[in-house]
């Protein structure tokens, strides 16, 4: 099922995620399909969803949120809404740990924090319902600017381990958030890399997550660190403006274009790219830029197919791919392919 | 006594800050009070003013800076500026060791650099007058555009310790100073945090500092970084704009609207929130989000009152509190309650 | 022989840098000789452009990059492109280990990405040609804003030592590449600074780097990182703007100004200061900002004279200068006078 696909089903079936293997939650993408602006474009907010989300153990220690009981990833599902969408997430706790929901940008109250400070969080075999509120932008009374929601943003889980959750989000506890303006491009595909540690997705090294497309495909990457370390992305063969969409807004926008980016734990920032674009189709390393951490493994490939399905040079078990710690069988190779989330 | 009544005063009573306690320095701040911009905005600069300011041993084997003998602290108190301003500067330095003065971000010839190699430091005992000039934007004969000097920066010791003062910014030889635009938006009060090695404000763990507000308040953030480590800044329930004054100047400024940014030794950036904005009263955490750091303490409360005056849900001897580092007594949570300066 | 006269001979004797001691290519920079707007500016792109690159073993087990052999460099010569601009790099490997050339934000297709995994790297006595080409900014059919080449960006090995080159950008395999925009303004002299583990330009303590101009000359700072290490680079006196030129657009540019900038392995920047604006002429400190690296000696010195050629207040040998670890003789401090770029 492609994404837009899945986004009009989303609008049909209503607003519970609760198809088999949903790994993305997109509320009301639509597509502007007038001759003159063939993009795709974020439709005006404003709605009240519901989403169940699941807390769950998964193998070697780790745990995941998931939309489906049994579904749990990591990183957990991508959540996509547009400024004015109010979000009621039911979440259960099934392990047995306490675990909490915590989000960085939106608006939410303090009980729904999900801090121990603010008795937020869930004991094992709980529920609670955490509410995200939106915004767009406007003028305040006093005359001054506010600012919308839009924005790459990210939750995790605030309470295993420690009381910052150190040990939740180690283990797999977060996940990409997505707040649209009405009027943003929406992208074919999103992919979500997060650099946890000196881990991509919690995956080591050889194991590291590789992603698809195909040229052309408007491909937007949420980028999130985690952990203790700094790092720098870096993404051969393409660039982006460092502001609020990664897309310059026009020629008069003296945002920095950049391919490689410092970032520490929680910063998070996104972008599209067309993939391919002015460069072909080809297997594009990316990769943390700390001489170390790439040299131990943090670099996996964003592999652009041509039309034809072919990758040109790529050979997936070449040496030269192994050495690199990137190096990836069919199966996994296909990891990044999903409905827009990739994990 | 709140900013307002402290900046006339400032006005009225002339250039040297001599009353009692004084951690703010203010200069030229007034307000708006028509109905149709409620907002107080910066008026235009072009003032000369002075100011006396000490180095003094402190307790604990600190130092820091005041604008009265034995009134030192750490951080050392505000200076604000408006473009176009001078600031004569007479320091005295009476402890035992050579200290310094240097500045970010404003104008000054190399005699007032503050650094050995330029030798503009102060012996013990001895006296200096440090000049800061800023200037407005403008146009150069050339055609070119020539930034201004508003921005949030700040003043530190390059001396003590080693030729850049290593010593002096670990024992608290560190202050904000913030230089406004004519027109820019004034604060109901401004706080300084800075994460100075392992500290807040050189305060560890359980010592570190809350700030209160109430609901509404437009609350200035003055963050700077010192020491050794880099660190991800981070605060709940609020959120600002990646750009000079930390608020969008309207719906096409692209810069990034964040809750997280990384940074680094003499990194500065600062901000205004409407304090509960969107999300109520509460205690709010603010905290570096590098795991090791938050767990070690690095963390502490932006107290957001209802006009009543209490914050739901906070129990200041709550356990809970207490285990992430941030309890605080009555006492230390006034800390940030003062006329635009905490510490 | 300084830029301005470099750069006419450069257009005048063609596309390759066959001169003696050339460390520096500027491709099509002309005046713009009118009254009104004094200052010269980047001229339209969409020249094709021939140039050779050795990369050769340097003393102390360095290996540079340069444009003849026996002239390498450590950093490599600066490279400058206008948006539109191709460039074919005919690139020789003198040494005897695998060496490559991958670059930073222009665009190339895998065949010339300077990897091991796309097999585009070169032998020991092998030549390989890259290819960079560059773009302006439009608009996409689809409507969308495509944004153009123009950057601060930079060229290093990826295969020296490990797959990510590792050992050659630790022996000096790094260089900086600026690609401008019609219209950009063209400055009096580039510097290239490059923080590479815990030295400036390979260079530790007492050997970094100064730089000398004039006051009111507009010097162009190239600064990049490479390594393990996150740095904050910061400059006494002078300071930018944070955006695509280091420049701000006009009044309407809501870019922060800062003197202080947090950057990790990679990571690069530029901008232009007018030498001593608004604080006269001086010895200058630049240096990371991280306390324990400039203790160690990553600083260095930007002399601004005065017309007369003085500096005021600064003596080469005098002790302060010597313990900071930035004195020079006067042979080293002429290193940055070059035409253009200073190793």
């Amino acid at each position: 099922m492609d994404r837009r696909t899945f986004n009009r089903r989303m609008l049909i079936g209503g607003a519970t995620a609760a198809t088999a293997g949903v790994t993305s939650l997109s509320l009301g993408a639509v597509e502007a399909g007038s001759a003159e602006n063939p993009l795709p474009t974020a439709p005006a907010g404003g709605t009240v969803r519901h989403l169940t989300l699941y807390a769950e153990k998964l193998a070697n220690d780790q745990i995941g949120y998931g939309f489906e009981k049994g579904k749990a990833t990591v990183p957990g599902p991508l959540i996509e809404l547009t400024e004015g969408d109010t979000l009621h997430i039911e979440f259960e706790n099934t392990t047995d740990v306490d675990v909490s929901l915590h989000v960085h940008g939106v608006d939410y109250d303090v009980a729904n924090d999900g801090t121990r400070l603010n008795r937020s969080h869930v004991e094992p075999g709980g529920t609670r319902t955490y509410t995200w509120r939106t915004h767009a932008p406007g003028r305040r009374k006093d005359g001054s600017w506010r600012p919308g929601s839009a924005g790459y943003w990210h939750y995790h889980d605030h309470v295993v381990g420690t009381d910052h959750g150190t040990g939740g989000i180690r283990k797999g506890l977060y996940g990409p958030l997505v707040v649209r303006r009405e009027g943003d491009i929406l992208p074919d595909k999103t992919i979500t890399i997060v650099f946890n540690d000196m881990t991509i997705n919690n995956k080591a090294a050889k194991d590291s997550p590789n992603f698809e497309a195909t040229v052309g495909d408007r491909v937007e990457v949420v980028m999130i660190t985690h952990g203790e370390y700094y790092h720098t992305f870096h993404i051969h063969g393409h660039r982006w403006a460092d502001n609020r969409t990664g897309l310059l807004t026009g020629p008069d926008d003296p945002s920095r274009v950049i391919d490689t980016k410092i970032c520490g734990p929680a910063d998070s920032f996104g972008f599209q790219v067309v993939a391919g674009e002015h460069v072909g189709a080809g297997a594009w390393m990316y990769h943390c830029h700390v001489q170390s951490h790439s040299d131990m493994g943090m670099a996996g490939l964003f592999l652009v197919a041509k039309p034809d399905g072919t990758v040109p040079g790529y050979e997936p078990h070449h040496p030269a791919a192994d050495t690199m710690g990137t190096a990836k069988g069919g199966a996994d190779a296909k990891a990044g392919a999903g409905a827009g989330h990739a994990h």
